[in-house]
């Protein structure tokens, strides 16, 4: 059975994502379409790159990934397909596979040109629908890569807020707030690795000294860090909401101060 | 493998959807079913009847639509199953199919009315877990539409939001806001087929002189005019909110004055 | 066809709940998931458990319903799967499923730590993806619930907030305030049941003198009480949202005065 996974910035609110669906199970009925997310912020490219990379390899062998964040709708970017060794990704070619192409490497990138594959009318405002949809349902049956266009050799990364790290600080960035207030950094948990000792967290003046192993073991309340699912450095209120409380939103900095040189 | 698709007012923080996709899979555990949209604004029947309009086309043929808007839930307001060449709409007969009948012509309709069908008890607040949901269960199962209830003629048609068209003039109105903050007006693609001339867009003292083909066509934060994804004209901003930042809501009056009488 | 229902605080906007599709899948691809909501207020365990109720007994016999609100991650509460006569529960053991159990006899039920079903690398922040959706694909495939874990004997019940009954006065709460405003009360029908007579029902010195069999059967705008789809009695504007309309949120009480003891 063909799994098809669905990141959008569409909303939940629009027929978009509803249309989607039905475009692709008008071409493969037996396919069985899972949403990650759609409420990516309109056009965060980022962040979706972000968001599809803590979650794709926790899917099946041979999931399609339909990700959708697309400022350039309509214009001549490119719409690719990138096959990996276990996955497939569909999206415009604007960025949003750069951090899973971090870890992951194409096969095979086809840039879809075949219109064969598309509806028959094309709007200028919902690839989605009248492309990508399309070329999705055709994959999930199997249709051949090579045949919805020609292979082409790179693909569009954008460059992603990594932490600086200077003298003896690490200086990362708040790349998203989650849906608890939870304040997600850009601080990975390889970089902090090797570095188990003496450190303090500074955000807009608040100090944290150690990181978490679960929300509880602060009182009800307090601020505190934890390695987030996604291996990302977080910051959160135990049953409370770090951005509310804290006033903090996405862009705010983040040091991390150790006794030595780094 | 019968397909379904739900429209519904009843948001996604409740457990209403789930419950009704709970009846459906207790009477059909084949059938798939399909999120259209569930945030249509409370009681709004003109905007899910155009939602319904921009999205079932795309659908596969012999799909199933529960659309549920419902305020007169509990009173003596039929419920109708309306039958086209390759649909099945399941409604409260208020309206709610008057976008989709202005294209398509019913082939049979029928006053859902069989107690039989319904669930053994029925809520005054909830038709649409109690009567419409499991009716859908037995459609998509393939229980012949006459076992539902006798056949009436009509459905009920509502007035829409029509643009005038008075002198050199197009009025219309601003019939919804998405997501990314675009106003959909009720003016139609084929309207403007012929008038392919000068003519100017105004709305709130804000003037357009042309229709874009895509989004980033215009510089970033612009006003700009495009036919949307349902084919009537929206006003947006490139990368940015149309709604937030003219401060225009649904209802607000768009004009489109040509240099000559129309 | 294994089907499993999803009940959680984690939002839709974040890819916590498209990740535990994910894993879900990878173990049974032909798992049917259907959300129920992810929209519970975070860490509100009381409501989660009203939600479940009001819900469970419409799904199909043998629904696996993976319910997660859960402060408690990372620290050692149990994480349980109870079976039922007709249903299977996988959820953290704080409560959540008291107001099922209230009802439904548990048949047996297991503490999961069977290690060998969950993800290979357990994060300190996600135990829904990396414990109990694993758990919940293998128990969809049939797995022996035996194979879990040990037996349990007992359950955590959590007190729910029980209206009082004094004098003439039965002394509600609001409980939940729902998507179109309504305000939902911890007052069953089955109290009322015998108690027929003349009545007031007074919130916030509003006065409602009768329980309604509509929506409709009050004019547009008026403020009504009506049994829920939940059984649970409510508060509600006709085509209106009482909660904005009386500033009432929820642990607002209700009295319910009668003409003589109770």
């Amino acid at each position: 059975m063909a799994i098809i996974a669905l990141l959008t910035d569409f909303g939940e609110r629009d027929e978009y994502v509803g249309v989607v669906k039905g475009v692709i199970l008008n071409i493969n009925p037996q396919a069985k379409i899972i949403d990650l997310s759609h409420e990516i912020p309109p056009q965060d490219i980022v962040w979706a790159s972000y968001l599809l990379y803590g979650c794709y390899k926790f899917f099946p062998k041979n999931t399609i990934f339909l990700s959708v964040v697309d400022p350039g709708v309509g214009t001549k970017r490119k719409i690719i397909v990138v096959k990996t060794k276990e996955y497939i990704f569909v999206s415009p070619d604007n960025g949003l596979l750069t951090k899973v192409l971090e870890r992951e490497k194409p096969e095979k990138i086809i840039e879809v040109k075949n219109k064969k594959f598309f509806l028959k009318e094309i709007s200028s405002t919902f690839h989605a629908r009248d492309i990508i949809a399309p070329v999705v349902g055709y994959l999930s049956k199997g249709v051949n890569l090579g045949k919805f266009g020609l292979e082409v050799k790179k693909v569009k990364m954008i460059s992603l807020p990594k932490p600086l790290i200077r003298n003896n600080q690490i200086i990362g960035e708040i790349i998203y707030v989650d849906r608890f207030g939870n304040l997600v950094t850009n601080i990975e948990k390889k970089i902090l690795k090797r570095k188990k000792s003496h450190f303090c967290i500074n955000i807009k003046g608040r100090k944290i000294y150690k990181i978490n192993n679960s929300y509880a073991e602060s009182k009800k309340g307090k601020l505190l860090a934890i390695w987030g699912s996604r291996d990302l450095l977080e910051l959160a209120v135990n049953q409370g909401s770090a951005s509310r409380e804290l006033k903090i939103k996405k862009g705010e900095r983040v040091h991390i101060e150790f006794s030595y040189s780094l």
